[in-house]
């Protein structure tokens, strides 16, 4: 079997998100799909990393209520009004800033999601089953978002 | 320090696999052994992605007990019998289909899994610890399920 | 628009890590960025993969409270003194070696939490946010712990 090699190349961009909720599921797939295409990539990989910590990067159903089912599921997980010790200015030390948000619960959340997804470049398009979608997991907003994006892969036709 | 470069190359291929039970490991470990071995790559990266929003990609122990205990887990997470919104027929209207299912628990579990794994081709093999197997984690099953597998990498000895 | 194409390289490397607890939050930000720069990648992914099924990867802010929150969450999701099926001796046949841990709850925890950490690499330098750390999480220590680590992408200034 002999296997046609073309050039690999890399390219990075930037995407800003404005959340508007505390919590909130911001459909990021046309974006990304838009990014394939203009990559001229034909086969590859393309990561979609959350460049904060009260975030996460899912791919599930693009469907308000379900959305609502998750974040009952991320309330009962990490509730907004439990005590974190990451809140506790009595004892906290490290990392403390003027404007420090109330957000152990959006930190413990996060935990259990993945920060980033890595995704396939198949024929010149991003790969996605029937109800895929892929999402910024707002946990801790509203606020303004950076996500960072590389892709991966081999261009022609 | 030199580096010696290789072309890199880009492969994809889909694997389709039958479930049997509404909660499987299924072990894709043997199938993406023999697709590394099949590539050529000695040096890169596999990215097994699946391709539904009721299913997972997690990599942990083939211990048939140790899946009891997931299982009871994620039962504990999303209750099969609690009540989701997107199963409810008097305010769904969004994404609805003729043979609609009652999965909304499998929806919240697959939340809080993987949805793909990112692994690393090691000396022409995959690279993984003594007891780690990757799975297909069936969540509503049972189904025929589609998985996208890349593998990018350098080839040679 | 053309796009320059370097050549793509690849490069692996192991690292080892001594834990002390038995849950543990061990940031390893530190060495990826002494990989990354040694790597000579100026664009590309660098995928960080625990070879064990009771740890993970994550990706969340270094304080030490959090921390504790962290681990309160992962005791309230799979309690170390509940009951595992993988850790009954009066059933369990498979995978049993002469120094058995009893340590169903840690892969119950691996179970929710991801495996390996893909980011990108931009400017010749990993990309993370203002607070984000990558971490070895310990689930079943103290152990001394392996990570297969791949550098993937372009090189040049």
């Amino acid at each position: 079997m002999e296997t046609l090699v073309r050039p690999t190349m890399c390219q990075h961009t930037t995407l800003r998100v404005p959340t508007v909720c505390p919590t909130e599921f911001y459909d990021l797939t046309t974006h990304l799909e838009a990014l394939v295409a203009d990559a001229g990539i034909r086969t590859g990989l393309i990561n979609v990393q959350s460049l904060h910590t009260t975030t996460a990067i899912v791919v599930n159903e693009n469907e308000p209520l379900l959305h609502a089912d998750f974040a009952s599921l991320l309330d009962r997980t990490a509730p907004t009004d439990a005590a974190y010790r990451h809140d506790d200015p009595s004892v906290r030390t490290v990392n403390l800033t003027a404007d420090e948000r109330i957000n152990g619960h959006a930190h413990c959340r996060a935990l259990v999601l993945p920060s980033s997804a890595c995704l396939n470049i198949v024929d010149g398009r991003l790969r996605l089953g029937r109800w895929q979608r892929v999402f910024l997991v707002e946990l801790d907003g509203p606020r303004e978002r950076e996500i960072s994006i590389m892709l991966m892969g081999e261009g022609g036709q």
